[in-house]
């Protein structure tokens, strides 16, 4: 499984991505599943993936080369928008599928995969997009700007709690490796190293990107004050008239 | 779709359901999925209900008819112990599927549904069950002392948090409300009133069952507070070296 979330905020762009992958319980591995890709200046592409582990390299290397080729009328360092761009990582997403699934028909063996693209290019806004196992996409709302994609449902309440377009990159930050953790700690088959990148609307300098690994200091007393936190507002919480039920408990 | 929680705890039981029920977001009800079947000082049984409404009403009937029967060999208040009335539950259940499915075959409708059974046989310990579509069944570990129906990822996280087997009921009672509160933001399918039952172990007086409607004064006072608090332990946590990135933001 993979749990990755993206942040669309008016500052810019927060993305982040687990690293377990894992093919039944007896088969699991880490592979990063945030792909850059960037031209300073210019434009910026973030790609996270979700789904078949060959699927998704398959496309990350079809991405790779096509953009060493400047024969091919599209690629990443020429799409007008990030639009274009997720219709085009669709496009090879959808191809590789085929590609795989008619290589050995009816071997029942899911070859799909999803995406998250984020990025800016020069002159236009940093924007996020999910890319479908069918190769469609969507951006996310204003009262909504986030995405998520594979294990998405442990981490969503925090999300849905406290994610504003407005609210800073940093703070974004912060909770999308909450929503990571609480993913973490309610499915085993998401797992560290976490890989978290900041992207500030306009600078087009590939952003900030850092790895988390399972020991990470800042993970762990992120985490721990997190649960801690938890503990002592669950405490706090106003009393019931079932605390009448049984006083001396109150 | 639906969510239900069962916590099974040293003092005893607590167990609580939403009412949303639907058939298509065009089609949505209230139906309380929780049902009651008890003598007091005797025994007490609390069933909760998740997936095709027809299935679950026609299972609640068949129990209630049947505990009226007293020739019958097994109904609930025959059954020895909750694990033959799980059993016994999971039986009707099977039998009112393959019947409605039988009725008109290929229908290409899912009547199946999913049951925890919560409860107390005087002389036995307080236990719960969850009872699959299959009819097999499963009761909680002292590790993982809650079992969940329907849509039960979203209010997960807080319960790993949160509950343990040694807990005050009363304090179980507040984390499955803050539980099923997370899924009702999350998910429109999930809904309010809420039904939440207080069982204290040996008692056997049909425990202290609550209905609270969604402008309920303590449901209203306890999403605040909670949601408050999270937004100001979130705005707590520790900050980390992206901080640097943008310091006049830290």
């Amino acid at each position: 499984m993979t749990y990755c979330v993206a942040i669309q905020l008016r500052d810019g762009l927060v993305l982040a991505s687990d690293s377990r992958t894992n093919a039944g319980m007896d088969n699991v591995g880490a592979y990063p599943k945030m792909h850059l890709f960037a031209r300073e200046g210019e434009r910026q592409f973030v790609l996270l993936a979700a789904g078949n582990l060959g699927t998704t390299q398959a496309v990350v290397n079809q991405l790779r080369l096509d953009s060493d080729d400047d024969n091919l009328e599209v690629n990443l360092f020429k799409v007008k928008d990030l639009s274009q761009a997720a219709s085009y990582v669709g496009e090879i997403s959808v191809a590789v599928q085929r590609r795989h699934e008619q290589a050995k028909p009816n071997s029942n063996v899911n070859f799909e995969a999803s995406f998250i693209l984020g990025g800016q290019i020069a002159g236009s806004p940093p924007e996020i997009y999910l890319i479908y196992p069918q190769g469609n996409n969507i951006s996310p709302s204003p009262y909504h700007p986030f995405l998520q994609i594979g294990e998405v449902k442990y981490g969503k309440p925090i999300l849905d709690r406290i994610v504003r377009a407005d609210m800073d990159l940093e703070n974004a930050a912060r909770c999308a490796l909450v929503s990571l953790d609480s993913t973490m700690r309610s499915n085993l088959s998401v797992g560290p190293p976490i890989d978290i990148l900041i992207y500030r609307r306009n600078v087009l300098d590939g952003g900030s990107h850092y790895r988390l690994h399972h020991d990470n200091p800042y993970l762990a007393s992120l985490r721990t004050q997190w649960n801690k936190g938890l503990e002592r507002l669950f405490k706090r919480l106003p009393r019931f008239e079932w605390d009448r039920y049984h006083p001396r408990k109150g």
